[in-house]
């Protein structure tokens, strides 16, 4: 499937047919895939947990407003990332020239030290990017997506023993569909969300 | 290009030809693509900023570490997000069913009202959302793309008028590469981003 028409075919779906499996090749594909979302300084922080226990879904799913496709999809994946990469430069950086290091590490530790909001900035963002990935690629797979961030980000993190230093972006929901989405509620107009340039002066 | 190839072929490029122009219609089709990326509650809250000017793309470069693709690429877009769009969800929402609107916008409320963490998530992980499609879009149409972050986010605001109630995420440089990118320098371990059901206990 092209790129073009994964992006237009893309919907947030909500009914998933529960009996459907995805196979272990199809999921270290996606996941693979999602894996070579860019990350700056390359830190790779995401972290991709994959719910596939139905009793740890039902616990999900009473903790997200009951949404059906949390149990009902092929496969869960919640998007983490971990937050203190940066401290660890060279574990990302081992294959570069030492050269490039030298200039990496240094500028790796004045972006994030003492920046917390700089560093969940980038987790957002990382993961955001990585997510979108994952749909276009199930897209492609045959798969349809949901993603989420209606629930309650802490008790979520109880369940699935997030580490200290680790927080959760959103979730995705993965499958086959049972029922198209709605038609789309509203779409801004193009002027409204692109600019040339500058925003015009208040 | 089918999806797959996008996401292997796609690395940051710094180099560009600057003689490379982007049409009227290769840029409106890149942006509309974008804004076909999810948001939650369909809030849309991403704003597109297009640096064409190069007196303005100067400016920037000047304040992100004088990176050449800044000058050099065919397009500079910066990521940007309004804050306040929830305030408002009528305006996201007239084409939905009265019972649907009538569950959403108390839904909605509740979720952001006095919660600027997360609102301030939302805007980061949307924009993330939104600028993957850009550069997925952008490999199928022959065109390379840099993920920016490393800049003055403050000054750069300025730069570009940014409104008191909207943020950058980020930017995203566009055009035909000169220079391939440097292999990669690093790669973490499948099974050190991808967890089954839950992080391991501590």
């Amino acid at each position: 499937m092209n790129v073009t028409d994964a992006i237009l075919n893309r919907r947030a779906i909500k009914h998933y047919d529960p009996t459907h499996h995805l196979s272990e090749e199809e999921i270290e594909k996606l996941l693979s895939l999602a894996m070579q979302s860019p990350t700056a300084f390359n830190l790779q922080h995401w972290r991709f947990v994959l719910v596939r226990d139905p009793a740890i879904r039902q616990q999900i799913r009473a903790l997200a407003w009951d949404q059906a496709q949390i149990t009902e999809a092929s496969l869960l994946i919640i998007l983490c990332a971990r937050l203190s990469v940066w401290e660890e430069p060279q574990r990302y950086w081992s294959k570069a020239p030492q050269a490039v290091q030298d200039f990496m590490f240094p500028a790796i530790r004045a972006y994030y030290q003492g920046k917390p909001q700089v560093i969940r900035d980038e987790a957002m963002r990382s993961c955001g990017l990585a997510g979108q990935t994952i749909m276009l690629a199930a897209q492609e797979m045959g798969l349809d997506s949901c993603p989420m961030d209606g629930f309650d980000f802490e008790a979520v993190g109880k369940v699935i023993n997030l580490p200290e230093d680790h927080i959760i972006s959103f979730m995705i929901a993965l499958g086959k569909k049972t029922t198209d989405a709605w038609p789309k509620p509203g779409q801004i107009d193009y002027k409204e969300a692109v600019f040339l340039n500058q925003f015009p002066s208040a």
